[in-house]
């Protein structure tokens, strides 16, 4: 055997496909992990499905984004989801709880197991020695009702990890470091493999780190081996039995390979307004601050959060600098109070916040508009912070710390190694009483399903018109992400269970008239650049467009998730293949739209203009896709029987036993 | 001598004017406290009015209101506030460190002195034999500025105290009794001063939310005597030295005597929507609730915390119950971390929010539309919570701990007593770097004060025209609340620095289009019914009419500091003194009003309608207030030289001593 871990775990989950680059399969997941915010849609698509009830082993809806509540929409949202979680059979984590990434790695985490999350970062229980892969609600959905997920296999980049980290470099940085050589388009198509000896020196911590923000680079996932400290993890977890050792043959063969040497890591800093802006901190020009933010689903963690008051324990955070602290879960924030490693941290002066998304999406302690904010998240995509002019670096905790003593962004080299107090088991007890248990099918079957005026079941495009003659409504640049097609932000976020209102956010920092223009010209094609939707999972970047009467989109290149969104809710999106620009208000005319989907035709041909000039488009997708796009969306094919499960529900999923020997490791 | 307390703290405190209920009064304040919402209005008044720094010995900036950050706005007003304080001589305490009373009274209050805040909770300080009261922004920054305060002389009801509370009753149990007693009118132009052997069975921090919350009777404010409690409690504090026994004298008379035999207090609840709406727990009709919040002003101390946490210890809050606990400051979350309090609390699923002001102005946890929320707040007006149809019940923490397990409302009796850890004087040292202090001058004044879009001074009235013809704008009915003018809540309060803005939401819960309707007809007259400008002490409530072009409102009764910030801005405030009722659009004429001012009259003539029918208006104004309104409001005659400084300024504020001999306590 000379296989991957990528790839023994996608065989042993495989339904359909090939495992080859590019080639399409499907995957039969093991859990499902929703949060909130993406979440309500989700489970209104879940119910628009018809289905009673879920059919897979586990699903987790973890309410942690939209929990400010700055009016009454928010509580509506929680009330739905935590009624639908009673109907169909998931568990539920309520608003406090923490942020689903790290409840997920404590208490649902499994080596072997596929995850798919309604949430980009999904990926972050790589960690673990999983497959683990991010996706839009609906994908999320059908999966869930038991079809199975589709998605092209990918390649692998296999990453081998030599040395060890030296004082005051993190696992932040060694993502960093990977967006510094791949930038945010490099990843694509690829999962990053890590291996080597440097992967012990890591924590399970650290390794999710490091697996979270490598959707940055474009990646589909990250892969961990599962190993002495995984076991190690689970244990601290109380599921020790659930271990299994995991990790690719000796002899396997990547795609790529890579090395880094941990030891050669700096402190490096992502600059503004991309995570693959990413210079050595000792090379930033002098950079006063006035926001410092720990936490996030990235660096929320026990270890994370004790870096930080070490760095700060007897000293006062510099006057003009404000600084937040989350902890990732109610776990993480009982340890740190048991370390005292939160009293350090609030009487340095640090706002201790609820272990919640918060900052990292623009749900409270927007900056200030054009002055430096430092931050250890994954994501500064202009806007997301919930300022419109904002200026946010990304760095590790310990480069936080400092700079926020500091009151500039300073390199912390040189501080000494922490005496961390590991979690034990005795500290998670607390978790059994909060999230919710799934009820026996009776009780379950008797749960009314609240709703309100903020719920409102997404549009459904309709059949694809095979002729389409209408307007460029807007050209966009490279790397546009979903945060401007669907922004973040405790206003913008709360109509997310509306996509009407949603849709009026839509390009909102680029182009507030947007969507007015597109409702009045009733409709258009959105012209693109590459690595068009970047980012999060957020469907709602896709669903707006079906409101505005969007039917194509033209890109040099897409997003993994944003491209699968859009073919789910009905909207072909083409190729730009020449140079040709595309001025807003050119008329734009395709025939025989149907005709080339149907026939598998990888061009369509477009009259563009006054003088109807020919353009060609690429139409590369699969033969799955092109069935959807004609079926006019995914929802609308599993309603009319287009689709089947993709196994037979089983009478208790809860119960379904994982064949660990099945990708048990090999030597 | 037969002195109340009040008129000794008066007494001692008196610039001019007699010391006879009803009388106008100026006092000269030894403290100011200001917080951030109604904060920035202040300062730029303040800024407005031409002085070097400030001049009263003691002033301090509270950041506790608009800090959750949904966008930059909120950021913008930190950093103005911050070097305001820094260039004029305040302390600044920074957003997350705690809420503007607690802090107030761990940090700075002192027996015998005399405090004005521009919130109107300031009374709280009242708890440890302070006279305390609130004011509008601009009143108290031209105190602060060094002219004194002027209001007028409260008549004094006297509180007899006997007995013990029974178990799971609490102090706020006593002030939602004066409630019952007093509704939120019965006790205006009145101070609420309590002696009797009941008052050493009450805590400093239960005198305090007696103190806080009588202001809802309407009244002036409470006071407390200084006794072996608060020799205690400003021990503990480290301050020891500021102790001073204050009381009346034994044969004080007072305007009124009531007694409250605190033996017989039964668990209280003030029902949707007014803090007057009081009846005993036991009398509601089964009602199930979806929110509980402990905290805010009242009820955030560790006490209360301990209380809440004492019922729910190894216990889960109901599972459709959200819970939120705030701790008041720094100090008591590091207490209740240290006690365990925290921790129970968490376990229990407790939200545990940032030591703010949130939920109780509807930052943040705005509830459920329609369904019950509990909260040990001081306030439920309608949409305070943040969500526009709110169903808010006031209690006292062990109500809220009781309903929360059961998630409905229930009687708390029956509940043991708690052994509660005292706060010790080492749980206060971290205070010390938080509180910024007063800078030397020459540093002082080389600070740069910043400034941003969303900072813009508010508008000035301009000369009161002698003529007015003009329309009806609108009509409302009794107590209407400052929040129905300046409503609460994260995304109205963030434009509370720029008055354009905020005008957009005056009357926006019961006439929305009352400022598009106020511009379109170049202003007009608001009519009123009793009590009108009930609540919160924010300017905001009249300097919105003022941008909205209203000179003149007609109610039949005005709250104290509402009327007052009237006056300050150039609004005159008329009494209706008959049955007459007004239709919106009706127009009304008045000629003279200058004379009518400038002479002293007692009424105003007014022509209302087609047939310009003859109507009377009350003019109850003193003199002083008349002068204010012919020069076209208090910062304009200011600005004009027509006011003079009430004392010398003094070399050097923070030094002066206050004479405590001057009221100390006659046995």
């Amino acid at each position: 055997m000379s296989d991957t871990l990528t790839y023994k775990l996608l065989r042993t989950h495989l339904v359909s496909g090939d495992l080859a680059p590019g080639s399409d399969i499907v995957v039969s997941p093991d859990q499902i992990l929703i949060e909130d915010a993406t979440g309500t849609m989700t489970a209104m698509q879940f119910e628009m499905l018809g289905v009673d009830r879920i059919d897979v082993p586990l699903a987790v809806m973890y309410v942690d984004h939209n929990v400010l509540q700055i009016d009454d929409k928010n509580m509506q949202d929680h009330h739905y989801l935590r009624t639908f979680c009673e109907r169909y059979g998931l568990h539920y984590s309520p608003a406090g709880h923490g942020i689903s990434h790290y409840i997920h790695l404590e208490r649902f985490v499994r080596p072997g197991h596929l995850l798919l999350g309604a949430d980009s970062h999904t990926s972050m229980a790589g960690a673990v020695g999983m497959f683990a892969l991010g996706a839009g609600g609906l994908e999320v959905a059908v999966a869930m009702a038991g079809y199975g997920f589709e998605f092209p296999c990918p390649r692998v980049i296999g990453v081998e990890l030599t040395g060890r980290l030296r004082d005051a470099v993190e696992p932040k940085d060694v993502v960093l470091e990977l967006l510094r050589r791949y930038d945010v388009r490099g990843g694509r198509g690829s999962v990053f493999e890590f291996f080597g000896p440097g992967v012990s020196t890591l924590t399970t911590s650290g390794r999710a780190t490091i697996a979270n923000m490598i959707v940055e680079t474009g990646a589909t996932t990250a892969v961990f081996p599962s190993d002495e400290e995984t076991a190690a993890w689970l244990t601290t977890q109380g599921r020790p039995q659930e271990f299994v050792p995991l990790a690719a043959d000796p002899d396997a063969e990547y795609d790529e390979n890579i090395t880094i040497d941990l030891a050669s890591v700096v402190p490096l800093i992502a600059i503004p307004h991309s995570p693959g802006n990413v210079i050595p901190v000792a090379e930033l020009p002098d950079t006063p601050v006035v926001q410092v933010c720990v936490g996030s689903s990235v660096n929320s963690a026990y270890e994370d959060l004790a870096t930080v008051a070490a760095a700060l324990k007897g000293k006062a955070v510099h006057p003009r600098v404000q600084l937040t602290v989350t902890p990732g879960s109610r776990q993480i924030l009982k340890i740190v109070i048991e370390s005292g490693v939160y009293q350090d941290l609030m009487e340095s002066g640090a706002r201790m916040l609820e272990p919640i998304c918060g900052p990292c999406v623009g749900i409270g302690q927007a900056p200030l508009q054009g002055r430096p904010s430092l931050r250890t998240f994954n994501r500064n995509f202009p806007g997301r912070s919930g300022t419109a002019e904002d200026t946010v670096f990304l760095c590790s905790p310990s480069t936080a710390a400092a700079s926020a003593l500091a009151g500039r962004i300073v390199d912390p080299s040189g501080r000494p190694p922490l005496q961390l107090l590991p979690p034990s088991a005795a500290d998670v007890a607390m978790h059994d009483i909060h999230i919710t248990d799934v009820l026996p099918d009776a009780e379950r079957r008797a749960v009314e399903v609240f709703t309100g005026p903020n719920l409102v079941p997404p549009p459904l495009a309709g059949p694809l018109p095979d002729q389409l003659e209408t307007r460029i409504l807007v050209t966009v640049g490279d790397d546009i992400s979903t945060g401007d097609m669907a922004p973040d932000g405790a206003v913008a976020m709360s109509v997310w269970s509306n996509i009407a209102e949603c849709a009026k956010y839509m390009f909102a920092r680029i182009d507030p008239d947007f969507p007015t223009r597109a409702l009045d010209w009733g409709g258009g094609v959105i012209v693109a650049g590459e690595n068009y939707g970047q980012g999060s999972s957020r469907e709602h970047a896709a669903l707006a467009p079906v409101h505005l009467g969007v039917r194509v989109i033209a890109a040099r290149s897409y997003a993994r998730i944003h491209r699968r969104n859009l073919i789910a809710v009905g909207v072909v999106p083409l190729l730009r293949v020449d140079d040709r620009d595309f001025e807003q208000g050119t008329s734009i005319g395709f025939a025989d739209l149907h005709s080339a989907l149907r026939e598998e035709q990888t061009t369509v041909i477009a009259h563009v203009g006054p003088e109807r000039d020919v353009v060609i488009f690429g139409l590369d997708l699969t033969a799955g896709e092109r069935k959807v796009l004609l079926d006019g969306g995914l929802l609308a094919q599993i309603r009319s029987g287009g689709r089947h499960p993709v196994r037979p529900a089983a009478p208790n999923h809860d119960g379904r036993a994982f064949d660990e020997s099945s990708v048990a490791v090999t030597t």
